[in-house]
């Protein structure tokens, strides 16, 4: 099994949906990456900064599920890092209400010295500056450097971006995102260019709409899973991201065709993420759980047509 | 092989794209599904009127496909339905620039008695009142009716597209048009509403999202293919309905696993008809290309995963 090193946000959210709102609670890219990988067992750590005023409870909670957190600092006289946001009816568009950088303004990031080894390390969203330091104290070249991102960082440290991009082989991206950075509407020729840029593995998220996989010329669509209802979208796509990479670390094989199977466990998981507030319905879902909704994946997208 | 009996508008568009623009070119409903069918070798026949404007050599097009064209009347003294629109920046968004009716306004749709033993009965879109005229004419209720409709019919019509839809096995229909139907945004929830008012089987239809077969509690899913470029989006989704329309035919079989079959069939040939303008692309299609793109799909879709 190899080793999944996670560096991102762990967090306050305030979320309100058509559907009620929450006081603070957990939340945090690095949050949702972890649990969502911790469903494959897999030997990971969290790399973050959080305030005196984060319950020690929530350390325990990823602590729990065998996630190494020796790497996640505690500035007792700092406030942990906040975000609130609003969703509107078609759950897929949100106003940011409020973004409390607090000690992550000063976030200097230290991996631990059993992690610096790391087969997989995955860079969550964060100034890219801060995913270049906790690259560069990596003993050698990981197997595989795994990068979310976001809009802002193209409008305000684009250099820096192009920087980390360099030395990725995966990028997560949402579909806005990837038209930005490339000035391509395209998604097929927004992934070339962003093949260029560094990653040889482009995985572009469309929310509700799925995600696209590519790598050389090859090209892997996984729907979301049609639902009911959405409840929060919140840490969607982490949990894809934290399922893709937590499938990869358990099994070890970074081929195309795993690839595959790891985008489908990363929807899978993020299905689940959207039925409950936050970390919700991932801190309860289970194994078997999984499976069945694997077997709808299945049934969703496979079909038996014999080419002449 | 089964009997299809297309109903629909042959008629001139003039299209402007980013690309480019037409004149007044070759299009309509019935004829982007009959083009679409046509692929299957099946036994097809158009219902629809033109006027005496309406060049011969389009109608020869058809026939040389080996559609039936007897149900297509030619009023020798008016003019042919017109539809023009210009497509936005992103083609999944146009503007109506121009709607004459024309002849359309009289049409009072002949079956020939040839057809009307069809197996399979697919009514484009137009007034609910004519899709019923037409279905009144059958024999006796075909293996499978097919409706497509739209906003517009929801909006003027509503009692009278209540009406067919009781009598209609399939219906096509966009992600919007579903939601404006239903009042629901959930597309699970608008598609089990669709089921109570008669459709078994609900097709939607996301553009360049994909589209959704549901029956019973089962859902399957096509992708749209990812292309470099989209030419113009006119016909697609009558190409698609046609492209499964005339694989139903060809195997006569309407079982669930089947119309997955069609769904990709469909899905298929609509990734060709937008690449270049009307139903140029349709007209030049040859089957080892179809077959070559069909792995494409295959290739975008298929996974192995074990489920333990």
């Amino acid at each position: 099994m190899s080793k999944l090193l996670i560096v991102g946000t762990v967090a306050f959210d305030a979320i309100e949906t058509p559907f009620g709102q929450t006081d603070k609670i957990l939340g945090g890219a690095a949050t949702f990456i972890g649990l969502a990988a911790s469903h494959f067992n897999v030997n990971s750590a969290i790399i973050s900064v959080v305030g005196g005023d984060f319950p020690k409870a929530y350390l325990e909670l990823l602590k729990d599920r065998q996630i190494d957190i020796s790497g996640i600092e505690v500035v007792e006289d700092g406030k942990t890092f906040f975000w609130s946001g609003r969703y509107h009816n078609d759950m897929n568009t949100r106003d940011t209400l409020s973004t409390e950088l607090n000690v992550l303004a000063d976030f200097d990031p230290k991996v631990p010295e059993t992690f610096k080894d790391a087969d997989i390390l995955m860079l969550g969203n964060l100034h890219p500056d801060i995913q270049m330091n906790v690259l560069n104290q990596m003993n050698s070249k990981p197997k595989l450097v795994i990068l979310d991102t976001m809009n802002f960082w193209m409008e305000h440290s684009l250099e820096e971006l192009h920087a980390i991009l360099k030395r990725t082989d995966v990028v997560t991206i949402n579909d806005e995102e990837a038209r930005q950075l490339t000035h391509e509407y395209s998604l097929v020729l927004a992934a070339r260019k962003i093949q260029e840029m560094g990653p040889r593995f482009v995985v572009i998220k469309k929310g509700e709409h799925g995600a696209l996989l590519f790598h050389e010329d090859n090209v892997f669509f996984a729907p979301a899973l049609p639902l009911e209802e959405v409840f929060d979208p919140t840490g969607a796509g982490d949990t894809f991201a934290g399922g893709f990479a937590g499938y990869l670390a358990k099994t070890n094989d970074i081929s195309f065709d795993n690839m595959k199977n790891a985008v489908i466990y990363g929807s899978t998981l993020a299905s689940f993420c959207v039925e409950k507030f936050g970390p919700e319905r991932m801190l309860e879902l289970n194994l078997d759980e999984l499976y069945v909704r694997l077997q709808q994946f299945k049934n969703l997208t496979q079909f038996e047509i014999e080419l002449s």
